[in-house]
């Protein structure tokens, strides 16, 4: 399959097709490759110095230029430059020119895998000129798109069907495997299965490495006046959503400051490593490391309380985060000082060693223009099947949206099932991503749900010969002032005339396109994370015990508060991952530790002593009943507020990730020798 | 599971669950069941004898007291008598008493199988409270709500998903043995699959053997003036669909005269023999025999010509068959002359033992109270998804339904796909029975398809900034005067600001329910087949010769010319089968010839010699561009045409199906002897 060029270690280079696995190892002896040794690129620095060999010889083009973008893409042709995203508002220059302080800070972030527990696995099935893929993803319609483009089929001969997904954590965003099981059953003939190991999972996708520059100008006050973002993203052999990400962690870079004149650019980087793709942060994980310690050291560096520094340059609730934008949609300081108060910020640590360190992190949530819609169909006894196009990934979604439905039609929950995930039949949904669902798909719901409310209360209306104002939804029965109260089956029943019938409702959700935003289309609903840590560095060890962390989510209105916490626990232990363990380890070009034994995710013993998730339930959100997305602000906070932490301390700074005992055992020899 | 008594030899007793097939068949040895020998009736003669054994001892009372039916069903407790449908207009007994000739005759009809080439199936599987069963069937969502009622859940947690069907002709109508298939994965937490063999199938459901008698008083003229109809139907062992079978039967007992005084008394008996049920014609069949042979004999003992006295008796095109339904859709006389002209009706056969005879027959088509949704899916390339509960079950309504998606839309026929068939998002359809697909569900999808059409134009405007009524459709592209052709594509991106996107269209058809029509609701159209033949009977062995078979079928508009005459075709061969072969014998009891060996049916070489299917396409069905349903007409006559064209050729008549060589040749030798 590679042609002419493998790019990176773990690019597919043929396929052997067999009736069962031990046939397939077995077939798989007799492909014989030949390979030619070229010289690789793997890291930022090697991929952009001059001269460097080309990932991809033949220049695409593909710099992202929505928004107030700036820069010629084609002075990147010969480069290893895959896409650009730029931002400025003000005079950067100007800003620098009238601080009293300019500080610059470089930041790294490592190559970190999904480690979803289900690795990619599809079926494939072409039948004549009709292809069906089974694939464990998170954006079927998409998936949908890109088989029907490469088998020049129309979208209506394409059928993708999901069923429970094992973990997606964006990994499962974007075409992977599955056109190579469709090939192979269009040969065969037959319906193909397709499934890695964690091995391959490894190869398939990651995270994007970055390093990111950031350089503030300040007043004496503390008071940010400018701020400069350069920002490399390392995103492997082929784009995959690359250039997207690249253009996320570009306009996520600024962080919840208001900073009056700013300048951003981002570059999105191709090496001869896996491609990096989506995963849970989208690009902010990477910015929100650098931004908020950068932050931290600001205040250090004014001799400020990180805290004070950040009270007083906050945006406020309603304050544009860039013109045009949605505005900030949360009072920032509310979090913050959540997390000050249950850190118990004031007082000094009474053990040696120790200290404390706080982050709060802003993502525009919802993704790139969302649409979603949604079908609720109501049984002539009154029980319900929804048809939802967000892939239940483990985030509980069908339980959080069939909630909506049993809230907005008054039904138990168990009267609610939720249908199959299958292209031809539920309707389009853009992806479940980027903490969305609750919000983009949970008002396509609600309106579906109500759109049969209104056609059963129409239905009611004429069967109990009743005004339509004079009716409610109570518990599975139609209420009438001074009547009996009847199931919703025997309305059904009674209007149609028989057990025949059903009524369908119908929800559509779009977010608003406008040139005035940066990306084209404004942002759906802001995520905000607040985290706090306390740690203890093992001196002797370099180990960092975290006695506490502390998370506090934004979530408007929490649909199902025990499944909030879980996401906001599970996004805070994916971020001790990147900050304490993860880390791909690359050797001339070889990927070193693609397995769960070398490399390390945290387990149960790594959990903080103290963990907390507090949700703020203001019904601010978008979302049905004041609902917000939520799932990965509890990751965003996670590194830099340990960072900090660690450097309180035992007064070492870290700037890159992730910080491993061996690190902070080197680093402390290292001051102690100075 | 046969609860205390076993009814019929082929009532499941015990179901044994296995990994594969030899292991089940092992296991079968190991199943002792100790009969207690009870008497049996396998006859109506038997079955409605005084002092008859009880099939069922408890009385049901399932009388059919719908429309106007008269007598007191409590009078059938403690006989074999299931259900009763009577009809009355006028006075009967005044009919007969101012008649100048009173007949009666007596007609027979065979017990016969449907012989689908695939034979009952299923897959059904538990996952907790929730049912998925994938099944051969006609009617997924009265299956549903079977199942639902059986395992007591609620519609929504019970999924029927309906593959390509090999055939049904009714037989797959109603619960099989579905509910042993789940009863069975309930019990084993796994998926349960369910084949039957062909005798299995025979041991499952049939067509139901009748006896009617019809009583005729007549003017001298040849004029019809009141008609007395008794008609017994053998249900079987358990109802089934028979008790509707049995009230449609009573209904179409009448024929396509002008009678202005007629009764009708129809019985539906429970006999200790496989279920009746649905079968192409549903009762049709078997009066359709009797009174078009009956007619014959009345012409003949008038003296009159067959075809000119059915002239002088047939209802015309607008003429109530009874008050409140449907009047007749078209016109009897033209495809009856077209029958005559095709056997050039007026010329003596010039080889002796050869004979003509003709029949048309009426069918009130649509069933009882058909309601039917569709959804059409069209995405942002333009192509579209059909989402319909109508079975494919060969009769080629994928295609036909396509057609009238394509043809509303203005799209290449490959650019429409129809979805599977699935409870959980199929919009609801009552059953695919009765001929109606076309009509009924042709409706719902044309509206559907026009939804669409709509919506699209409302987006073409918008996105064109052209005025809606300046807007037309053509071959994929969106037309405006003076503009450009557009691709639907572009025009629903353009629309949505994205790839992404869809535009979902719906449609219903609702019967009208009327307390004035006999049976509470409506005809939705009249299926009306005319059949005429010409056999030379052998003389030495009795076999008969068919040299020419003609039927016309009255169509509306053919939206498949070649698929509806493979249909007409096929019901003729089917009526070819009970009229000349087909018949299941029971001795003691037991089913003597339940396989494909001992049972004869029409093979290619049973075929007409000169085989004609002629439509008739004057836009007058209500369906889809002037579309009737069809299928079951071209079945009707051709028992009675061929009896009549065998008297014609050798003076015997025929009042017992099927009229196999061995029947004809004692009926020979008899009459010489005589």
């Amino acid at each position: 399959m590679a042609m002419d060029k493998v790019r990176y270690a773990g690019d597919p280079v043929a396929a052997v097709l067999a009736v069962d696995e031990p046939t397939a190892d077995e077939a798989l002896r007799f492909v014989d490759v030949e390979y030619e040794d070229l010289s690789a690129v793997t890291t930022i620095e090697e991929a952009i110095a001059p001269g460097a060999p080309l990932v991809h010889e033949q220049w695409s083009g593909q710099a992202e230029l929505r928004g107030s973008s700036y820069g010629a893409p084609e002075k990147f042709k010969g480069t290893n430059i895959c896409s650009y995203f730029g931002y400025s508002r003000g005079d950067v220059g100007e800003g620098f020119r009238k601080s009293d302080y300019v500080f610059e800070d470089t930041f790294r972030f490592p190559k970190v895998q999904h480690c979803s527990l289900e690795p990619h696995v599809m079926v494939a099935h072409f039948e004549e000129d009709h292809l069906t893929v089974w694939s464990a993803c998170q954006d079927p319609f998409g998936l949908r798109d890109q088989l029907a483009a490469i088998f020049n089929l129309p979208l209506s001969h394409v059928r993708v069907i999901v069923p429970y997904v094992g973990g997606g954590y964006g990994g499962k965003l974007y075409v992977k495997a599955e056109p190579i099981a469709a090939a192979l059953s269009w040969k065969a003939h037959r319906p193909v299965k397709l499934v890695m190991a964690v091995s391959e999972s490894f190869k398939t996708v990651t995270r994007h490495p970055a390093r990111v520059r950031i350089k503030s100008g300040l007043l004496a006050d503390g008071r940010l006046l400018a701020r400069e973002c350069e920002i490399y993203m390392n995103t492997g052999a082929y784009a995959d959503a690359g250039p997207r990400v690249n253009q996320k962690a570009g306009y996520r870079t600024l962080g919840p400051y208001r900073i009056p004149e700013v300048k951003v650019d981002a570059y999105c980087v191709y090496t001869n490593t896996v491609p990096a793709g989506a995963f849970r942060g989208f690009g902010a994980v990477q910015v929100a490391w650098a931004y908020e310690s950068h932050t931290d050291l600001l205040a250090e560096r004014l001799g400020m309380d990180p805290l004070e520094f950040r009270l007083k340059n906050l945006l406020k609730k309603g304050e544009p985060y860039t013109p045009g934008d949605t505005p900030v949609d949360c009072d920032l300081k509310e979090g913050l000082l959540k997390v000050a108060k249950a850190l118990d910020w004031k007082r000094e640590p009474s053990k040696p060693n120790t200290g404390k360190g706080l982050s709060l992190c802003m993502k525009d949530a919802g993704g790139t223009f969302k649409i979603a819609g949604a079908t609720v169909k109501m049984a002539s006894d009154g029980s319900v099947v929804l048809l939802t196009g967000t892939v239940e990934i483990g985030q509980g979604s069908r339980t959080a949206l069939s909630q909506v439905v049993a809230e907005e039609l008054s039904l138990d929950l168990n009267q609610i099932s939720v249908a199959q995930l299958d292209t031809d039949v539920t309707p389009y949904d853009v992806s479940t991503s980027a903490s969305s669902s609750m919000t983009v798909m949970g008002l396509a719901v609600q309106r579906a749900a109500q759109d049969v409310k209104k056609q059963l209360l129409g239905a009611a209306s004429k069967v109990l010969d009743k005004k339509f104002a004079a009716l409610t939804l109570k518990d599975g029965k139609v209420h009438s002032r001074g009547g009996k109260a009847v199931p919703y089956g025997k309305i059904i029943t009674g209007y149609f005339g028989s057990k025949a019938g059903e009524i369908i409702g119908r929800g559509l959700y779009r977010d608003v396109k406008t040139k005035r935003a940066a990306l084209g289309s404004t942002t759906t609903f802001w995520e905000v994370g607040w985290g706090g840590a306390e740690v203890e560095v093992d001196r002797e060890t370099g180990a960092i015990h975290l006695h506490k962390y502390v998370s506090v989510a934004d979530v408007g209105k929490a649909i199902n508060p025990v499944q909030c916490e879980g996401q906001d626990e599970g996004g805070v232990v994916f971020g001790l991952g990147h900050t304490l363990f993860e880390q791909m380890v690359y050797e001339d070009g070889q990927l070193l530790n693609p397995n769960l034994v070398d490399y390390r995710v945290p387990t149960f013993r790594d959990l903080p002593k103290e963990f907390s998730s507090a949700l703020i339930e203001n019904q601010n959100g978008p979302g049905p009943f004041g609902s917000k997305g939520m799932g990965e602000g509890g990751l965003l906070p996670v590194a830099s507020a340990i960072a900090d932490a660690i450097s309180k301390a035992v007064g070492i700074r870290f700037y890159d990730l992730p910080i491993t005992p061996e690190k902070v055992w080197r680093a402390l020899r290292e001051k102690a020798r100075r």
